[in-house]
């Protein structure tokens, strides 16, 4: 007990210097500082005094059994940091044990036997009012996530009792992938620069890198590729990995390992060799060495990700080879190191079939074919993040390959971040999906992982708005643990982020539940989808018809005319439909009873085609797209009268960016609605608002600043 | 008085809110927050407990006459803000009165005459131990500059009676020019992203924006041109005009007035006219109406820039107008409301005159015929912002067109933001410069001003780095007083940056104002130039001789061969001498008598010639090249000794950009000196270090991610 005690009075002394310091630059930049929203959900803002009363009685000194190096003593530190922050630094004597299995007492001894068999980062809390707080994992990674768990537990003001179970990651691989260049551009970033520095590495480690893997730790986040998907070869080489380095010591003891994005191509681009033909024997000895020399570095570098054969980017195919030849050549040279994440992402210039349909026709006949460490990376639906789509028909189709759902962080297809869309219940949706061949989409991953591209940039909020922090936090929640509820993990965030007052979360947690509805509903309703102008993918642009390619077209994807609307992906068009399990698919195949936010993602429609509601189909989507402009208002107000729970600052930058939402809403709508009339030349039903301008307007709006290209 | 008082009381509460706000997140995220640079030389930590029970003594209640509204409201605002964190809440009696001189007292009309015909912005300051403190001026803007000098002197722990003087800017457009693209690049920034978000202005205004407007006000900094150079024409569309009046109306109350940086050619590219001839009266008209617009919107709108028939953009050139046609043009459209800045950095693709000259000789013989509200901004020497240039000769050779200082904070050729030089030695260099022709340089810009491109960017420090923060301090106090000191600024800057600890003091500001010499001596010593690889100005790049234009070519510049080195400007050669006064000419002329760190710059000679020192050139060359390395390493070791001083986080940070420059500084010696040896064939001087690597390798490096580009 002694040495707890030890630690909590030299923590106390810190605090009290961390306090003068405080107060030093405090008073002169807090007004400006203190809740830009750098401490994320990891404020740890004061406990209302009553509960902290309580909580300090049986939350004491933190001890930790071994020698409190590397990630466990990583873990003792942020429970002392975040209880310091909610209690504050006098507390009782009941002690906060962390210790490994193999240093459990006898008595303590069933702990572990609630971990026998449970994955790497598992971890048990015991609380017992008297003895005190038990965190015990079988590794030290373990530790560090009970140690966030507790706080997350005391931050979010729930019982400490509750807090006492077992923990287990639902999937081994928790990645982000962030689509960051070297130059530090982010593809699809909508938060400034990319947050890594590798102007300045190895050298100089911003402090942000801390930051970052504290949050990542947070809520469970086990890797991170560092790079962009689109690759440059030149991260391969020996003094990018000397950057790779400084950042693999840096996260490892949070518990983050590396992952690179590889250029297929790398072995020519720079490794001196004619080809990159992965049967080729040279080829295989660069990538070998390659690999070789990366681990030497970085013993726990996590693999490699590769975007091959699509959109541009070099692979196997340039040489008649397979997506399995290509990711298992990457694996043999990994070996039992590393991992080969080979994306599915494929989609052909050539190929005459439905875009929706290609990844399932190139890939599924390789099932079986990839090597142990091969991981395929699986969109969540078949065409590209849109605000809604079906599941992605690969899961369950390939049991015998396994297969990691990658989703998007960053609101590519969501009015970046401008817009206020909450996007758990859009991942609980595909998740909790089921294939029809055995599991829900969640169980078919289970073995591999979950992929998210992160939102994350140079903007001080990190996530570009307050509320795409929320994004951010849900990926980690639900990687974790896929069966959480949206609304639970709204509600955590929000207290833990804003403010734990009943009040604020009981406007603000349905808020977030309904809000991508909303963008889906004024974007894109009724099954539409990819109707974002064209390259840059922000406003409305669903009058695009002449790029050279047809999928780049939105008009693609809508076929709509005077007849219809809606692309038939049912037998009597691209017969979609088929790449799903057939009790799947019959659900979809008929447009009455189709569940109608898919109904024109299936089915090519007349315009007065009677809708579920009675009303004919051009009515029913106006009414959609009102309703979604209606929300989007809502929003504004419910969030207006929120602001005695939230800082200033933080308030008015919501309430700015809502207002952004609720203009752009009405863009999205008017500009939708006078396309469609030019086509369909039907009246609005009557009653309804006609748009503000005439289409020629919508059209002639260009954004050649528009982030994220 | 109890008018002062109530707004003290008012503050405490404020500042015991903040408190609790600053105890809750500040425990939580303090370490990494605390001292991250964000405030910048605004910090307005505690003073010594001595010195701060003193100066609380003289220092109490502010009172403001007058309305309180806008920028009189603002001074109050900062002096209660930074005294507060100087000296915390609880002060004494004795007042600061703010007073516009039509508010003073029969007692006080002293003042009133110390300002009699001072221009705008000027302030004069009484310290009375008895009777209190007063700050007067003529207008808002000289009672919120005094608040700042005011403070600036009690944070820099001076003697308060030292403050109570006069004080006038030495010139009246004191402005940042932002080389910030629409989408957010800055084009040789070195600090991350724009700071500028266009993208969500209107409804949204980043805080960053009001920070940004205190930190150029509290060094006088009077007006930003917020866009590049290279403009786009788009950033005059209403659009925009809407979003940089959110811009202004948040400046406004600090004292910063919005420019554009204007595309010549926007009446065709956006104003649908079949050209932008500046004598067309469609487009004299386009103008006109274009200036009305922006007027409507922006009351107080500052002017244009305009890069005009310089590298790529348009002009009236193009349509064999003159540089005065074209300025003249827009100077008309803008009328008394706004000014015209037309930049004289020109050089021609087909020119075959030393590049050197080329601006004078285009602009020169313009002299007299630019309209009142033209000013035409001249960069500090006749290339481009390298580590050390003579002074531009166009200084004093225009006597009758208003000329303005354009120089460079942002460090494009002196090692970006990875290495620390301190440029207020350079800037002071050039205006201390006598021309020759009845007057310093600072004397000839004095009726008009001086612009500094600026080095901010969306990283938390703003700049880049710690030490580039003096940068953008430096250009402010310079440009509203060209006489102060180097080293005064130097010591103001750390003292309220880092600690007014003199012992800290001691180290620093030796090291600062040694700093842009060593960066000169390792990179281009004796006057060599422009040897920085081509396109992103990094590292060395002397052996660049095959672009298309000869002036692209670091091989253009240094003219090496096995013979000699050097560029000779004198009458043998370009005779670019002759476009300075003579004595100016004369002193520069004999390579045995001229300042030798202008040496090459005006000379080719042999390898052998002998020295001021009588070394042989190549020896003296060596030998600079070796200190510079040296006083590199100097510097690191001077810095890892003032922990004690400054914060770890800071510390660390400057330690790491520290280790980089050691390191580049070997990389300019070795690199460079391999090449001179491949030209001369000469052995190094007998113990001097041989290059790490030979010539091929440095000749291999290339960096893809460098910013800036």
């Amino acid at each position: 007990m002694m040495r707890g005690r030890g630690v909590v009075n030299r923590i106390g002394a810190w605090l009290a210097a961390l306090l003068l310091g405080v107060l030093a630059s405090g008073l002169a930049g807090a007004a400006a500082q203190a809740e830009d929203g750098y401490d994320l959900w990891l404020r740890h803002a004061p406990l209302d005094p009553a509960r902290a009363e309580a909580a300090r009685e049986v939350l004491g000194p933190v001890e930790l059994r071994g020698d409190g190096s590397g990630t466990a003593g990583t873990a003792r530190g942020e429970i002392e940091r975040g209880l310091a922050g909610m209690l504050g630094a006098d507390r009782g004597n009941r002690s906060i044990t962390l210790a490994l299995t193999q240093d459990l007492t006898e008595g303590e001894r069933w702990l572990a036997a609630e971990l026998a068999g449970a994955p790497p980062g598992s971890f048990v809390i015991a609380a017992d009012p008297n003895a005190g707080t038990i965190v015990a994992a079988r590794d030290d990674t373990g530790l560090l996530y009970g140690a966030f768990a507790l706080l997350r537990h005391v931050a979010g003001d729930r019982p400490l009792p509750e807090v006492a179970r077992t923990y287990r990651p639902g999937m081994p691989l928790r990645l982000l992938n962030h689509w960051d260049n070297p130059d530090g551009h982010v593809e699809r970033g909508y938060a400034g620069r990319s947050i890594f520095d590798w102007w300045h590495l190895p050298e100089r480690l911003d402090p942000r890198m801390i930051d970052y893997a504290r949050a990542n730790a947070s809520i469970g986040i086990n890797g991170a590729v560092v790079n962009n998907v689109n690759a440059r070869a030149f991260m391969l080489e020996p003094r990018y990995i000397a950057k790779l380095k400084r950042l693999a010591d840096a996260w490892r003891p949070y518990g983050i390992r590396v992952y690179l994005s590889a250029r297929f191509s790398a072995p020519r681009d720079i490794g001196g060799l004619e080809t990159a033909d992965p049967l080729d024997p040279a080829v295989r000895a660069w990538w070998h060495a390659k690999a070789d020399e990366i681990y030497a570095a970085i013993p726990d570098f996590g693999g490699l990700l590769v975007k091959a054969n699509s959109e541009g980017q070099p692979g196997p195919q340039d040489y008649g080879r397979t997506h399995a030849d290509g990711a298992n050549m990457l694996a043999e040279a990994l070996g039992t190191r590393g991992t080969v994440i080979w994306r599915a992402f494929v989609y052909s210039a050539e190929d005459e079939t439905d875009r929706a349909k290609q990844a399932y026709e190139e890939f599924v006949p390789l099932d079986g074919r990839f090597a142990d460490n091969v991981i395929v990376q699986v969109k969540n639906g078949p065409i590209d993040f849109q605000p809604r789509e079906p599941f992605h028909p690969m899961f369950g189709a390939m049991p015998n390959t396994k297969l990691m759902l990658e989703t998007q962080i960053t609101k590519e297809y969501l009015g970046f971040a401008s817009h206020l869309a909450f996007l758990a219940p859009m991942w609980t949706e595909v998740l909790d999906a089921d294939t029809g061949r055995g599991g829900t989409v969640a169980e078919v991953v289970a073995p591999a992982g979950m992929a998210g591209v992160a939102n994350t940039g140079s903007d001080r909020n990190w996530s570009g708005s307050h509320f795409d922090q929320a994004n951010w936090y849900a990926f980690g929640r639900l990687a974790w643990d896929p069966s959480l509820s949206s609304e639970d993990i709204a509600r955590e965030w929000a207290a833990l982020t804003f403010s734990r007052e009943e009040a604020f979360l009981a406007a603000v947690v349905p808020m977030m539940l309904s809000s991508r509805e909303t963008v889906a509903r004024y974007m894109t309703p009724m099954g539409l989808a990819h109707l974002m102008d064209t390259g840059h993918h922000y406003g409305p642009g669903p009058w695009v018809c002449d790029l050279p390619r047809p999928e780049w077209n939105p008009c693609y994807y809508h076929r709509a005319d005077a007849g219809g609307i809606g692309f038939d992906r049912t037998a009597t068009g691209s017969n979609a439909l088929e790449q799903y399990a057939p009790g799947v698919a019959a659900a979809w195949a008929d447009p009455a009873e189709i569940d109608e936010r898919y109904l024109l993602w299936f089915h090519h429609l007349p315009w007065d085609y009677p809708a579920q509601s009675g009303r004919p189909l051009w009515d029913e989507l106006v009414a959609r797209y009102d309703r979604g402009v209606a929300e989007a208002d809502a929003m504004a107000q419910t969030w207006s009268e929120l602001s005695p729970y939230v800082d200033p600052q933080r308030h008015r930058a919501v309430a700015e960016s809502l207002a952004i939402q609720r203009r752009e809403a009405r863009w999205w709508r008017d500009a939708s609605l006078a396309y469609w009339q030019s086509l369909n030349g039907l009246d609005l039903p009557p009653g309804t608002r006609a748009p503000e301008h005439d289409l020629d307007y919508y059209r002639s709006l260009v954004f050649p600043e528009a982030p994220g290209r």
